[in-house]
């Protein structure tokens, strides 16, 4: 395994979990960075949090997948009210559109080898 | 559901396969771009493909996550030809690091609502 540089999360064996979230902002982000810093630290604190990847390009859309040890972490997650208060704001103010996919980890790979 | 806007991937009823590839590329990025349109418009000719979704932001770091019908597919797009050629020369020349996971989706929503 070639050394992991900073905005890759770490790679614990399989199987864990993906949470894949897709997403296209609106015309009002008020607040949104914001909240999204705070998110990110919440979630870093949360049991069984492995790691979060992220990208934002250009247009606006992004993609951030974070990854959970099991189903009860993310679930568990999902209800922390500070992070549902963040959802509904989301719904209610700064997401176009978002998609959101549950997904279990299988199998795993990183690279180029030796750099 | 509400309409899906251009850069989200379809939504078909899970189980289905989704592979997350995060990147950052190296000094040298000759070829890069013409490479990945020519991938995007080959993996979207394969046999159980369902879409893609991609972000880079501006620090160069990338997600592209795409979707398969089942495991038989993915398998078979990782072996096209001219495929492992790219997936060579990610290795050799463009990538200073990724990492590639294979990942069963089990649930999915979108929103928001009525939008």
């Amino acid at each position: 395994m070639s050394t992991r540089p900073p905005g890759f999360a770490p790679l614990p064996d399989p199987p864990y979990y993906a949470v894949i979230f897709a997403s296209l902002p609106g015309a009002s982000d008020e607040g949104y960075g914001a909240m999204a810093e705070q998110m990110a630290a919440l979630a870093a604190e949360q049991p069984g949090y492995i790691g979060m990847e992220s990208a934002r390009d250009a247009t606006g859309f992004g993609l951030t997948v974070s990854y959970w040890a099991d189903e009860a972490a993310l679930i568990a997650w999902k209800a922390v009210a500070k992070h549902q208060l963040a959802q509904q704001l989301g719904k209610d103010r700064w997401y176009r559109h978002y998609a959101l996919r549950v997904a279990k980890v299988e199998r795993q790979y990183d690279g180029p080898e030796g750099r």
